[in-house]
């Protein structure tokens, strides 16, 4: 079994009324400095509703708010559809640890019917191939960036933090998970919370950071996730702007063929 | 009493715990086409946290989700800090109306404190200053828009929906509230979904439209919005992607002296 689906391997308990509880827990292989990684904390939180017998449709919006730090150990997660209409569907969902919630999410699911499409964002171009470009060394990382093939063609994690500030923070690089696995939304939302803090492209310094809210829109269905299968995905990370103790991050992850399969928003605490 | 804080008025009714009521309503200054403006919803959602009695901090980030159509009259909110920490604090509050949820949002609040700063996206440059620019016509528009006054630099609102297919969905608007009122959260809120649908701008052909999700993050504090008062801000938006019913679009609203006052992102479904 993929590390990935034993750290979103869920466990039903009780159920009143929409409410349905899960138990989870997080992974060593998602392990971060302190406590989990965030994205496959997402990862968790749309699989409750993935999961709810009452479910319609596919994920086309996720945010997750996270609210206190998680301790390694079980997390019990509650999920309810607060309001499901002919082809939309609204969630809440919940994720506790003694003593009170350590994350909120809200996810919007939907039965998508065949429409005029066109992507408007442009892709990087003349953007090597995955296997033209080196791998990120991942010796001395934590758990969670050995769990990804990171090829980065530019705005690489900072091989020192040597304080030369630069004067922007976009990525780009191919993704994927490692060892291979299939895409689906759950890889996709925790890839969503892949891109290393802009603040660290930036800067070169370190800062302590935290993401405090993640949006994910997914643009892909899984039929187009299924044809991306298990190779790499293109992302793309910027900044908007650093403002006392928080800044913005804006993604985009591409598949190889150019379609854009999600755009991502964060909100990121800082000390500096 | 302007409008918008007509709008935005609640009365808090019944508190059990941390949970406290709220009530509102639809206000005529505001509709839309059918029903109200997202815009004036989302304040209202936002507005109850700022008033709630445990309220720590400002506003730093906003989601709400659109999860059925509101009628005209009374809302009823409930808003829940579910977690405050020492400088953060997070809500899920929800607006109901028989016969139930009609929207949810999550709201992240914070204390700040002064950092490092920098902006990083671009100011578009060359704009004319608002008494350069005319005002959109609003005769014959809904009520909201007129609640605006628009002066498009480029993207504005189609003069006739003649199909003419564009490459792009940019526009560039100069933005304040009609009648002149000083910003303020509420009113950054509102203003972050006043963006024109994308689909309108680039396809200029009829579509219906709702949107699901929209984020906001706020980057300014009060401090700074009260340096703006009463004056025009620029507002920016464009689409990354459409696809199969539901489109992404992407916004940005700075202040006349080129800061960034909040960076705001929705999904929208559509029809065509």
């Amino acid at each position: 079994m993929h590390p990935l689906d034993q750290a979103i391997a869920l466990r039903a308990s009780e159920r009143q009324d929409l409410s349905q509880e899960f138990t989870g827990a997080t992974h060593p292989a998602y392990a971060n400095m302190v406590g989990p990684f965030g994205g496959t904390a997402a990862a968790q939180l749309l699989q409750c509703a993935m999961l709810h017998p009452e479910r319609i449709g596919e994920p086309v919006a996720l945010t997750v708010n996270f609210a206190a730090p998680v301790a390694d150990g079980e997390i019990r997660f509650v999920a309810r559809p607060v309001r499901t209409n002919r082809s939309t569907q609204h969630w809440i969902i919940e994720a506790h640890q003694a003593p009170g919630v350590v994350a909120t999410a809200t996810a919007v699911f939907a039965v998508r019917r065949e429409t005029w499409s066109d992507v408007e964002a442009v892709m990087p171009a003349n953007v090597p191939v995955p296997d033209a470009v080196a791998r990120m060394p991942v010796k001395g990382m934590p758990a969670w960036p050995q769990r990804y093939d990171m090829r980065f063609v530019e705005g690489a994690f900072p091989s020192a933090f040597d304080e030369q500030e630069q004067t922007h923070s976009r990525s780009t690089l191919w993704v994927r998970d490692e060892p291979e696995r299939a895409l689906d939304f759950a890889s996709l939302a925790a890839l969503s919370d892949s891109f290393f803090p802009r603040i660290y492209i930036r800067r070169r310094r370190r800062a302590m950071i935290g993401t405090v809210s993640l949006t994910t829109y997914f643009h892909a269905d899984s039929a187009l996730l299924a044809q991306v299968g298990t190779r790499h995905v293109l992302g793309v990370a910027k900044a908007l702007n650093y403002q006392n103790g928080y800044f913005d991050q804006t993604g985009e992850l591409w598949s190889p063929e150019g379609q854009l399969l999600a755009s991502t928003h964060q909100l990121v605490y800082f000390k500096d």
